[in-house]
């Protein structure tokens, strides 16, 4: 488990992001499903994936021939990085949705590839593609609410 | 060299963040150094940076334990993919400098742990690491120069 903390710093740069681009005037106006979590949820919600997600790459880092694995990993925590930046710094709602569909694309591919070397660690990666599926479908939702801001 | 795509996929994030955060009129009015590049070398530099950066990892991927320098990768463009996003889409000049502090300290444990697998590898991180530190001294020096703004 020696690169726990590693793969843990690499997520403070995504959680970074989520706190210097947040919800504000502009997300609260939206129009939002029923079904939206409340905004205090998100980061609660994001801190156990990371460690989650962490713990999963420390295990997969222990295996030989990881480095596709690892890669998808790297992947994914990019583009987690960027989706912030573009809903809530950018308020573009539809490049949103692909940056999403990306990340959970992403995720399937770094979950399967686990799977290929430690049961566990893609176990641990459930939740996140469990959270990913959730987070696309309510930007789809925003965005078929929000036809007039959705296309900028 | 199988990796190569994967990682230069993973070098798309960033760039794409680079594309949506550009330089704007906010920007252009800021007072810059005599020796600030042209807007245009900027994507030019990068493209070069990353394709010698993913070959770099894609060499360093064929050597046994070499999970700490690829996850070392995996932090310096994560930290690449947040600065377009804190200094174009939030203005905050003081904050990019540290994010570019960051990343230059990231990329720099990135080419030595590179260079315990590989010289090659480690030496096309050099220009990575030399354009990071002329790019943290045009932040600075920036930052230096419009004290009005540079504490947002």
């Amino acid at each position: 488990m020696t690169l726990f903390p590693l793969y843990l710093a690499i997520c403070a740069v995504p959680a970074a992001a989520g706190m210097m681009f947040k919800p504000g005037a502009w997300y609260r106006d939206l129009d939002k499903p029923g079904w939206t979590p409340p905004d205090l949820l998100f980061p609660v919600i994001w801190a156990v994936l990371y460690v989650l997600m962490s713990l999963a790459a420390a295990r997969v880092a222990m295996q030989p021939d990881n480095d596709l694995a690892l890669g998808l990993w790297a992947l994914q925590i990019t583009i987690s990085t960027l989706w912030s930046a573009v809903f809530f710094g950018l308020h573009r709602i539809r490049t949103g949705a692909v940056v999403i569909a990306l990340l959970w694309a992403a995720v399937l591919a770094t979950t399967l590839a686990f799977l290929a070397h430690d049961t566990l660690a893609a176990l641990m990666m459930v939740p996140y593609l469990a959270w990913g599926s959730f987070a696309l479908a309510l930007n789809l939702s925003v965005m078929r609410r929000n036809p007039e801001r959705g296309y900028a």
